[in-house]
């Protein structure tokens, strides 16, 4: 029986540069040992006592239909926390929850996009992202963010694909370049979208994780409020990756039919988790910074480590829990890096490919495995790109 | 800012038979005393013991991603229940846990139609289908089942209306109708399916509430596993409603990009959930039948209050948690009788005009409070239309 063309065609068919991260799994369970440096989860759970306050809404009757569009008192935390941090009015009219930042990026692309429109991202991007808008039937189009721009993309390379599109993702602090983009990119590209009257989707899911300059959401720019959809999330503010609860911040007229959307794609959320969620953003900021803090350590360690030798480059290692390495100076690309280290060295990172075309030649390391070990994986990776420089440029010579 | 024209018209802009619904809400909030006998929500929680099976999850250390189709032992589970109850071979690959049966109302319509295809669907119906169908893109189709045929849905009408069309959604046991769907009627529904070369969606999500006749799944009829998707879900048959906890069972291959879709929908469905509605099916059909008890005998004592008048006309209550109950002998329509008996009584219900067209003249009667509350309501509304129904003979006389 043939399926939709939406939803065959969700995965493009061409290789994902995933083939590292699964065979890094296969050797795993055949028994083998393999420092994993690819996923975007902490090396620690959910905090116990955002359970216990999970456990305690539950156990006190919060089991039935939430309302749809999220509880009152978790729509205004959230607009609350988003309003002190950016300094723009937001209400709960503004605030709609979503089952994690993924159903947000899905949600807000339906709603920006009819079949068929234009969608543009910046590459390198999130892997889910192509995917998710060929799920709702518009077409993906990349815009490459430039290595040597220190991947901070181009309002002229945005325009210069904007004609016909009805929106524009991106994704500051970036996941995986590391990089916080400035004002003078925000403006730039704000500038853009207001010129072809498109929306822009900003996912700002690492908000929490910034290491150097200042997070920037551009529902904060003149005149943006109007056509900017921000997505947030508690996985990796919170730890709470498994809990599925993120958000959706726009202007009013979008969060409404967002809400009747949200009716047709899941019901809303759990009362009991969104209850949890409360609870951790009562926490405060200090909660947050404490989830943060080991990627905040292993970046300083991992600065230490990389400085001194010329095989491997940070990009701007601003914000997020990964550093992108530029390794193009061993000859190989970021696939080829990636299946030669695991080979070698029994280390898993993913490709730059994994993530478009804009970071070949680069792979993206996750800091989230404990100090020591990741110290470890790091000085191997590096010693092991040494190696391969040495030989490319004898090879070269 | 301009929406997609999908998510503009999720709702067709029509009134919806909802005003009643918000009228009770309303005076209730204002401190009358309003039954409210219109949602299909239990009036019990979730059961402690499933409750603490999730907060051992959680503590566990289950608070991470969790596989997007599902885990393996709940996919496991579900796939065997539905084996053991149907007969049909059905394994893990058959299986994808969602976040509740809407969200596999809404992927399955979005894996089965592209836009602007044609959706059919039985009316009456559950209010999400139409707007669930345009949100996808896709043209919902209603095809009407009669009252004077217990509300059967007849294959003649539906070949009627199935040219062009990909997909079927039918609800057995049935809300609002009660009705149960018998083999005859299945089996010439999979017939038009089969000529038409269609998906046939199955809503099963009653399927624990059967008070009359036995509920057969037409993924067990000839020649249907291959083109049937069967929807599932724990929040009637184990009071979980606000857990956001179903599943889609169909053909592997359509099973495997419909997990694809989760990727970017939702990224799966929380672990500590998934094991919480592991533990209540590990409790075995036992416990769906002390769920399902309430309503099976307020069903009785309903049959009793209705025996012996003919203002009021039940309508094959033979499943599901709800009377439909014909008042077409009061003159009014079932819109005219809900708002009355407000007005008058301060009960609520819901009108049929609700549910579509089919189900005009008639209101939706939700078995889901108190035993004494239930009966002195359904006393009343028979009482106040006895009344409506002498003045309405004596107008006519």
């Amino acid at each position: 029986m043939r399926l939709s063309s939406r939803v065959q065609n969700i995965n493009d068919g061409g290789s994902d540069g995933w083939e590292v991260f699964y065979r890094a799994r296969a050797l795993k369970a055949a028994g083998e040992k393999v420092i994993e440096l690819t996923i975007g989860e902490h090396d620690i759970g959910t905090a116990p006592d955002i359970l216990d306050a999970m456990h305690r809404s539950a156990q006190g009757g919060h089991t039935g239909y939430a309302e749809v569009p999220g509880i009152k008192a978790l729509r205004d935390k959230v607009a609350d926390r988003f309003q002190a941090r950016s300094g723009v009015e937001t209400g709960r009219d503004n605030v709609l929850i979503t089952a994690g930042g993924q159903a947000a990026l899905f949600a807000t692309h339906l709603a920006c996009c009819d079949p068929g429109d234009r969608a543009l991202f910046i590459d390198p991007y999130y892997v889910t992202y192509p995917g998710t808008i060929r799920a709702g039937g518009a077409v993906p189009v990349p815009v490459q963010a430039r290595p040597e721009a220190g991947f901070q993309p181009r309002a002229a390379d945005i325009d210069a694909a904007a004609e016909g599109a009805r929106s524009l993702l991106i994704n500051t602090p970036n996941n995986p370049a590391g990089v916080v983009y400035s004002r003078d990119t925000l403006e730039g590209i704000a500038g853009v979208v207001k010129d072809h009257d498109m929306w822009l989707i900003s996912d700002e899911v690492y908000d929490s994780q910034i290491w150097q300059g200042d997070h920037l959401s551009p529902r904060a720019l003149p005149g943006m409020a109007e056509r900017t959809l921000v997505i947030g999330s508690m996985s990796k503010s919170h730890a709470m990756t498994g809990s599925r609860l993120g958000w959706i911040i726009g202007p009013a007229e979008a969060i409404a039919p967002l809400a009747d959307l949200a009716i047709t794609t899941n019901y809303g959320v759990p009362g009991f988790i969104q209850d949890a969620a409360l609870y951790a953003l009562n926490q405060g900021e200090a909660a947050e910074e404490t989830i943060a803090a080991p990627f905040r350590r292993r970046r300083e360690k991992a600065l230490q480590i990389l400085a001194g030798q010329n095989a491997v480059k940070a990009v701007h290692p601003d914000g997020a829990m990964y550093l992108l390495l530029d390794i193009r100076a061993t000859g190989l690309s970021g696939d080829g890096f990636a299946n030669a280290l695991l080979d070698a060295r029994r280390i898993a990172v993913m490709p730059g490919e994994s993530f478009g075309q804009a970071a070949a030649g680069h792979v993206r390391v996750a800091m989230t495995v404990a100090d020591d070990l990741f110290c470890d994986a790091l000085e191997t990776l590096v010693g092991f790109a040494g190696e391969l420089a040495r030989e490319n440029m004898a090879d070269a010579g």
